[in-house]
């Protein structure tokens, strides 16, 4: 669809006019601009239609939406390739050929060096961090300047919570282990792993198992148990590695096309802020519980043997990463900023989490041996 | 304001009528009961008019709630004693003499032993395993059972993330030295306490300084560096204490009168359920971006010394923790319930943090010295 198209489908031309014309039916009659408009959206995704956690939650925010509304605003969710293929979701709604897209910031980091850090990067935010950094550390209002160059307004809307690095048929007891390895692994932690010698591919969720199973790959990682355990990792890799020194706390997007939101009214707006807040923070909640009960089958159901990153391994991880953020941002003032803001934050943030939320659960941890 | 009164005065006794009876311009036109009723709320709550983080924050929710409601909702947040004490929350909610309310649930163990579980216990959740023990464990359930018997429907509505335990002016090396010390610490947690030799003091935040000031209280918990850094307590004690093993990530809560929230069409109520969900993140946030900066500003312009407990401490505190928690919920078969449930959760949680938020957190940290 293109763009006159889109906006004489959604009747938006028209809407500016909408408030001054409301009449006696079209109108609430309390403070604050409102109207019966009803608005008919569609949101795109990068998830497969309704896939776990990830593709249900869009769902959950619309139906949430549509109730906080009393159904003035419809999003119809799309899955990946419904309307348009997953890695053109960011396209779809910067031209407007849908009002809403749901995904990961860092899938385009090929449109801006700085994409990468309003979802997760090496060695980066955990979720509670990555909202407190929005909110309170001025995340938020980079991301705005940034999605506003392409059309866009941004809200985070999901989140996976701190992620496993994956499924490995050999054991990585040094770094010479991952020499000659093709894992997958997207973005910038595939770039850490090439530093140290091994091949990182790039592969859609769904084209890993039978990667893994012909041999094509030695290694991959996706999300964490709950994802994973559905995929059936476990029947070809023995060994399920952590901590998520990749992903500490993934944040998902919601990214709107900037006339579309223009057109809403005040408390649509602040509908849609809610949800997406709503969204963010019950995703994590879902994924907190279900993991662990993946967790719980993976190891006693099937055998799955948990393995420890090494020190030394870590400590190399941590180097290239420190390298690849710097050069990832070296050549772009904006990133840089972002890369600074980040940076700030996150050795502020490690100082009161030393002795409050991380120390807490390893003393707690300790404890229950 | 007796009950007869409060609903003459809100309308409530007219309001079941309102939609049947509404006309042309009371009623938006789109699916989905609503109306152009104004609520006119009161908020009663247990902190300070704006105390910074506790009571800043459900001023944040009912500005929100009258931004989606584009006014439907107006509620006015009364400070504690500007209507009712702060320990009448619960009661003048329960009774209708105000609509809604913010505080914790651990202040009403009065009222049923169960309530500390909805707040936060000795060596429970953190903010992010209490949210997914309420969305996916089967927490929220529970809590709407035992409060639905007060004529109360709870909401989570704030989280200060891991508190700290507080204030010394002498250095806990053995169980030994906590004999014999006066402390203020409230609740569940001044009961362990007590078995471990100390005398827990129940004070109100405002209080504290000069309790320590004169030498009545030896020692003090308060929130965490945001709030205890306004309060001045560095002028005073000398060690800071951690881990926050007495609340590692307390709850607040909303608390809306039955009737009250029986007559908000379904819009309203899913206004007010995404508003409280956005403040409980929005303060964790809020906490967790303004600790680090207090913690800070306490170490290195006031000189403040921070302190661990001692594992030996630790491992007592958690035995009597499990005491008292087992003997709080013995004589009750609803309390006892919930403490399976917490158990239940507590225990799986446990597992996949060990290898996710908890172990990345420590190697960040280590990675960082």
């Amino acid at each position: 669809m293109d763009r006159r198209k889109f906006i004489s489908a959604l009747g938006l031309g028209a809407a500016t006019t909408a408030l001054a014309a409301c009449g006696k039916q079209d109108c609430a009659t309390t403070e604050g601009a409102t109207t019966s408009k009803t608005y008919h959206w569609k949101m795109v995704t990068t998830w497969p239609k309704n896939y776990p956690g990830l593709g249900t939650s869009p769902e959950k925010f619309a139906k949430l939406v549509k109730q906080m509304s009393a159904g003035r605003i419809e999003i119809k969710v799309y899955g990946a390739n419904e309307l348009v293929p997953a890695m053109e979701v960011f396209d779809a709604v910067s031209q407007g050929s849908a009002q809403m897209g749901h995904g990961a910031a860092y899938y385009w980091k090929g449109k801006h060096p700085a994409t990468p850090f309003f979802t997760s990067v090496p060695f980066g935010f955990t979720a509670q961090e990555m909202n407190s950094w929005l909110s309170y550390g001025g995340g938020q209002e980079l991301w705005d300047e940034l999605y506003s160059q392409f059309n866009l307004k941004p809200f985070a809307c999901g989140n996976t919570g701190t992620q496993l690095p994956g499924w490995y048929n050999r054991e990585i007891n040094s770094v010479n282990d991952l020499a000659g390895l093709k894992i997958r692994m997207p973005g910038l932690a595939g770039e850490v792993l090439k530093r140290l010698g091994a091949t990182p591919v790039q592969l859609p969720g769904g084209e890993i198992f039978t990667a893994l199973e012909s041999g094509a790959i030695d290694a991959a990682d996706w999300v964490g148990p709950y994802n994973d355990l559905t995929f059936g990792f476990y029947k070809i890799a023995k060994y399920y590695y952590h901590p998520g020194w990749h992903e500490p706390g993934p944040t998902l997007e919601l990214v709107i096309n900037k006339a579309a939101w223009a057109e809403l009214p005040d408390d649509l707006q602040a509908i849609v802020r809610a949800a997406a807040a709503w969204a963010n923070d019950d995703m994590l909640s879902e994924y907190t519980a279900r993991n662990n009960a993946a967790l719980q089958e993976l190891k006693e159901k099937h055998g799955v043997q948990l393995r420890r990153l090494p020190d030394e391994v870590l400590v190399a991880l941590k180097r290239e990463s420190d390298n690849v953020l710097t050069e990832l941002t070296a050549d772009n003032e904006f990133a840089q900023r972002v890369y600074d803001s980040f940076r700030a934050f996150e050795s502020s943030v490690r100082n009161y989490s030393a002795i409050a939320e991380a120390e807490y659960l390893a003393v707690r941890g300790k404890l229950a041996e």
